[in-house]
């Protein structure tokens, strides 16, 4: 069967399951959404394109983000990004602290909050105008244009993100953060809140499915072994702790984000994005895991 | 380059590396062990099997038999299993039991000996003869009679066990254990003493890359579904908190034994064992380590 | 007013109260107790003594006996048991294993069940006939040969004990355990099982208030130090999780047990003794605690 | 022995004892007062009045104050306030957030820093000019306008305070704080820099010997009640986690600051202050808690 059709015959099937769970009610401008919107769209490495439902609905990216901002700290510095985070799977929830105080405030990866953030202050270290410099890096990935932060999600965020302070003030305590923690999470909220559509999130993410190379442009975002790695870090990190029974039943890496996206690429395949906004208790997309669970199951194509 | 020129000159470039850590000293019959023995073998689904210095020594695979005996109650049981055992990585030790408290008794994962002590207690309440069971499965995947216990070994841990004793009792508390527990404990250092050689190890995983079937005599041990199950937590599991690091370094799902053993498979393609009995400070053979990254990194192989 | 008009005023007041809460349910022999058994002692230095209710049923007094134990192992060792467990609350549940793992085994302070069992490890290195001392050097503080150990209250909690199993070989994993843990465990459970009246255990604790030495026959069981540090000790931590609110609401030194009774000690006064055995969630007497409360209150008699 | 006299004998030895640690180094401000300052002031109920040493100079008493704005919220609002704040003993340090994430955002006791920004929360939404209000409170104990903030010391802690931001922002995520994080920690930072001498803390404490009453001017601060179970908190939680160890060797509740002062209370008799700006590894005062164990072993005048 052809991907195009098993993407078709998975979603005809999803959709038709009960939509359980809540859109993130901690951001205003989140819990407004349309909980029961849901697209998807696929793109190979062989040229083929496919969205079936609300693909081409753009909604803010949120925590998928930081796989884009790890990769730009990654591919201007290198492994030193490594000494201020970790590699490793935490067991804990996307926004917890307690870790942060046993480790003296280095996070376990770069997908938690806590790691986000860390990658976000040395960002703004190196970037002459951070928001600027980094919106041209996600549009240079696809040549697109039409990608762009939104302002009213940022600010939304930012309002009611005492989380995040506490993160980041709690890692600046232990001196792992340079910049002033406002400076930090003004840039950190603004990332996070670059709205795309699957169709796009498909297309700029495929450069992970292709060792680090644009499709598009033939630009190296990575070296090959630069993107295995973050591959390798979306596997086991990409959901916090939902990331084991990701891994178990998807068997891509993937990264998911707090408005109900995720994305997940097939090395040397394709990679595939799915948007549904009513999250499962651990905060990842209820519909989206189900979705691409099923679609790895019918293609037999996972990783592993 | 072919596979067997990959191994050889991977091999010759880390026997040159310094040899650095400690055997595992709290098991006394493994401290006895030659240091500095270094074996590896590599069987491909296409049929070729090379092995380069030690690789036919045999050795106590210690926690690498946790999968092989999740493998048996996956196959028995299915996915009842994971009521009583999660998928997810601990962020935690091999031995803790402070997530444990947390999750009233439930090991997050089969690799923790809390996971596979309660894998065990599985097993010998769905085995007549638990230990003849287990070893007659075993040596059916490559129908390999040469396969044995270490009587020395069981016993000589079975002597200084108290974190284990302490572990199982642990979860009895919780109502999560139905067996005595020293009986579970009997048969979990019986089947940790299980020796192999890395040529043997190497020829038993092969079903993981060969979607659950043994290429050896067709048996399946487990269906395809369950098969890239059990190396999805391989992956995000396999080395205790430094599971990340081998996802990101190494690439491919695998599994380490106190013993200096590790055995890592790639899917459709090999299944590779290395033994050093040196370990890092996680507990992970130091040099294994070391030669899988480079080896993935030469090969370009890793499934990411 | 007197203080056996105090006593019984209380009493009256708080037989009225709903008596709410469960009996401890793990031990069986205990989950078998009428719960609405309630009894009161007070035994003062000035030579009064008053009981109330079933003040003269004898129960096992189960933690408590925690006090009795490292009093006598304080008696013979002095500070040097300070090494292997500490004096400060640890803010967790009496069983919890957390912070031993974060404290490599040395128990916070010894009335949690850890310190309790690494106490009973020091008495049994330190006594020809560890049973038989322990309860001749009970029964020698108030000249008093009625007090015995319940055997099957001992075997009831051996049965069941997993936990406590856990504890002590996970102390023992850190070294902190010099015997064998079911020696260690099988004195544990003996010494928890001691059973004591309410006036009986009034008059055996008088010593708290008289500076260590028994005003009945004159014996010094603790130096005026030692006696200040127990009680101290028991302030602090002798309630667990719950000693903050004993302290704040009682305002006296004193230890619970599982089996509902309650002994407290006012310095150079008196010395008094409660049981109930339904217990609040923290696993203190629900009314025994109640009673204190109103007691302290009324005669104005707290430490602070 | 006269209390004098036992004062100066305590000081003389005490003043010979080698003087280890370091002064607080994180607040730029604290770090620069000459470490080896050390002064002791008692007052008693019967009028007594002694000071030896450096008693007669100002330092900012940091944490100590929290006493003072707990018996201010407790005065104002009575038990309300231990809806947001428990009076339990934490088992951590004064600054740890592990607790406070597995408790909701509840802070165990009033005296850990997390603690004490509820209670400072508390007193802005009820006080009118919360500053100028605390001072006045403070001044009426002991009817003394001496009292002051110093603004220097408050702004050096602001600037630096990245720990304290985290654990407001921290709880206020969780919903126990009212008003906005910044002008909570305004506060916070303000009432910990008051200064007094050892001479005006240990009078102005005197109200908690004196079952809540200033002896100065007879107003009543707390309740007999409310001033015993202030007392209670200080025993239990009032060295974060050295709290068991100065209950165990000195007896008296008290109160410890980072600038290297401790106050402490014997009920119904005195009140002492003792400043040596030197710290233990917990925190508190090297030679103040060596002062204080030495003075009630040789007045034989602890509560236990």
């Amino acid at each position: 069967m052809k991907i195009e059709a098993i993407l078709q015959e998975t979603y005809n099937e999803v959709i038709g399951f009960e939509n359980i769970g809540e859109t993130a009610s901690y951001i205003p401008e989140l819990a407004g959404v349309d909980p029961d919107l849901f697209g998807v769209h696929i793109s190979t490495l062989d040229g083929k394109s496919c969205g079936i439902g609300n693909y081409q609905e753009k909604f803010s990216i949120q925590s998928i983000a930081k796989t884009l901002s790890v990769t730009y700290a990654y591919q201007m510095l290198g492994d030193k990004i490594w000494e201020k985070v970790g590699v490793e799977p935490s067991g804990t929830a996307f926004n917890s602290l307690v870790q942060l105080e046993a480790d003296y405030g280095k996070p376990r990866n770069p997908f938690l909050n806590a790691g986000a953030i860390v990658i976000s202050d040395i960002l703004i270290s190196n970037l002459s105008n951070p928001k600027d410099d980094f919106l041209d890096f996600v549009r240079s990935i696809d040549d697109n244009n039409q990608i762009a932060y939104s302002r009213k999600i940022a600010q939304s965020e930012k309002e009611v993100g005492y989380r995040n302070i506490a993160l980041c003030n709690f890692i600046k305590s232990f001196g792992l953060i340079d910049n002033e923690p406002s400076d930090v999470l003004d840039f950190y909220f603004t990332l996070c809140s670059i709205e795309m559509t699957c169709e796009e999130l498909s297309r700029t993410f495929l450069y992970l499915s292709n060792n680090g190379i644009s499709p598009k442009n033939n630009r190296e975002l990575l070296t090959e072994s630069q993107s295995k790695r973050v591959n390798a870090l979306m596997q086991t990190c990409g959901f916090y702790d939902e990331s084991g029974e990701f891994a178990f039943k998807v068997g891509l890496p993937g990264k998911s984000g707090v408005s109900g996206g995720i994305v997940a690429v097939h090395p040397d395949q394709y990679s595939i994005a799915v948007w549904s906004p009513r999250l499962n208790p651990k905060g990842n997309s209820y519909k989206g895991m189900k979705f691409l669970e099923a679609f790895t199951t019918k293609s037999r194509l996972s990783i592993f």
